[in-house]
């Protein structure tokens, strides 16, 4: 029913752009790392897991792309680090760009790819054999990204699943579903699991997500198509709903967890756990373990991107302030652990040191 | 620099229309109750103190309308329960209609003017000489309470600018300037009045305010043209923004009070209160003292009035989600008088329980 948000058709990636959703599915054409660390910028492709995903595969197309081996080998480099800058906060993506570069030096460590990219006596025929195998260790590592993401999002869903053996009420931030994965969900992908096993079973309180509209537009939309009884909140109504409508948890995902549980996400996640802890009911940080960052000790040290002001200033192409007036457009906040009842992971369900889990 | 929202002038209301801000300054004209409960209920005028002067004012009209002493009192008694519908929460649209209509009866009891309206062999002089002092009595009724808002705006603008003799960063929510009252302002009338004694003293984090984006469209507007500096935030960002940016106070208006400092108020007012409770920072409420309901004990009385979802689902006519998306759109919710710091009258300040604002 939700397309995945992109695909790999030889060399080129194809992506559905997620600027343009839900009024018109128009898919863009990538072919080099230049272009797709711009349409990660402008959020074409967004979503922490998805955006790692989309690198990795450009970066294969780069491999496949000619030249020998230290020839491609430098060239991926370059891509790597035009693809982690475009945008900063996600640790997802300079995780799978990392993982693809290793993956690109150690095929050119192997016996025969160094005699095609160095040594001068070295037939043509053994440069383009070593290269060959380049572009191919390359392709298959993404690819491996992108099956072990949906794998993930397989084991995400049923572990956060298993949480919530009778709750019916959840509220939900952002989109974290099949659009912001490589065809799975995060925290989406746990209430879409939940609604599968309980038809009639839950409803779901989505915000709108300001400033891009991400809940209005993408989640949504993944809700209506896969009928799950839904509805829209302001993002300014969370507090409100979560204490009157007796929401009973709210489940977000993420784009770097620092070791002590603070979580980086989606700007007005802070409110939504402050909301949960009024109102004594859990947040539920649902993101694959390439999310977590073991380099940082806390949230402190996470760089926040902070987005052009028109973002805040528009929506949709239609001015809503007076021309001239400043923004402040920061893309995310950071949760403090403490916050966090519990981090599901494909490899389980992590409590954090405030809510008690048992109950829920 | 900034109109006042209102006018009197004969025997009609002029209205800057707020749905048109900051793009188009239209005044539309009001003649009858009918008309001005519809302005009322789009928000045309909006605001609790606007919206309780606006409709002392149309009764102003409706006095002078003709018919005799009883004819006018039942004309002004089914224009007060028209005018008092079109919004449920704001208690100052009761307040001001209640008193006006106390001033008719009370007119209509004074020597003469029963005669005039009841007396079968009454002169028809002495019958219009009764129903003219009741519409002026009508009139001085409702110019007083828009006087009264004006010098009541400008006593909360001392009492608040008092509390905060070094502070430099607030943050403030919806518009509560000076179109959301006869001309002064609450919350924000303080902002202006510390921008007043302190030029580049001040700045101001505005919220934008979704669904109807007073924030970014009158709030902006009204400091900008105050020389202000200031900037607008997606509401989503207020709880990073008051930690991040060390916002040092919060200051809103209110709809209505309970006796025991439950604040109703636009929504998003309730996240803002639990964001200051973690950065220790005060929520200080700015309202008239009409705004207070001594018949509620706390905030669980309170109607919160649900508005068309199409504002949820669109922004200024543009559609942000699919076609068929439900949505809720609360335009209040109701702070815990636990989170409220002070509430700031024309009276003076009361304190809070929780915060110590010695200390600000």
């Amino acid at each position: 029913v939700i397309p995945e948000p992109l695909r790999l058709e030889g060399n080129r990636v194809l992506l559905l752009d997620q600027t343009l959703l839900p009024e018109r599915e128009v898919w863009i054409e990538v072919r080099d790392a230049d272009t797709m660390a711009s349409a990660i910028a402008r959020l074409q492709v967004r979503g922490a897991p998805a955006i790692g995903i989309a690198a990795a595969l450009v970066l294969a197309v780069e491999a496949g792309r000619g030249g020998n081996v230290s020839e491609r080998v430098a060239r991926l480099e370059q891509a790597g680090r035009v693809l982690r800058a475009s945008r900063p906060t996600a640790v997802n993506l300079a995780w799978a760009v990392d993982r693809v570069l290793d993956a690109a030096r150690d095929a050119a460590r192997a016996p025969g790819a160094a005699a095609g990219s160095s040594a001068p006596g070295s037939s043509a025929a053994a440069s383009d054999e070593g290269a060959a195998r380049l572009a191919a260790r390359v392709r298959q590592e993404a690819e491996a990204i992108w099956r072990e993401d949906l794998e993930a999002s397989r084991a995400m869903a049923a572990h956060g699943a298993a949480l919530f053996p009778n709750e019916r009420r959840f509220l939900t931030h952002c989109n974290t579903g099949s659009l912001a994965t490589g065809g799975g969900g995060t925290a989406l992908g746990v209430l879409l699991e939940l609604h599968r096993r309980r038809p009639d079973g839950i409803e779901v309180w989505a915000t709108e997500t300001r400033p891009l509209l991400q809940g209005a537009r993408l989640t949504a939309w993944e809700l209506q198509r896969s009928g799950v009884p839904a509805r829209l909140i302001p993002d300014s109504a969370a507090a409100h709903v979560i204490l009157r409508d007796r929401i009973q948890a709210v489940l977000v995902g993420a784009d770097r967890i620092a070791r002590n549980g603070d979580t980086a996400n989606k700007i007005g996640t802070l409110g939504l756990a402050l909301a949960a802890r009024e109102a004594g009911i859990p947040l539920i940080v649902v993101a694959p373990s390439s999310t977590l960052d073991p380099a940082l000790p806390d949230g402190s040290g996470i760089a926040i991107e902070e987005r052009d002001p028109s973002e805040v200033t528009s929506i949709r192409g239609v001015r809503t302030a007076p021309e001239g007036m400043e923004a402040r457009n920061p893309a995310f906040d950071v949760t403090p652990g403490r916050l966090v009842a519990a981090i599901v992971t494909e490899r389980g369900v992590r409590r954090g040191p405030t809510y008690d889990l048992g109950s829920v």
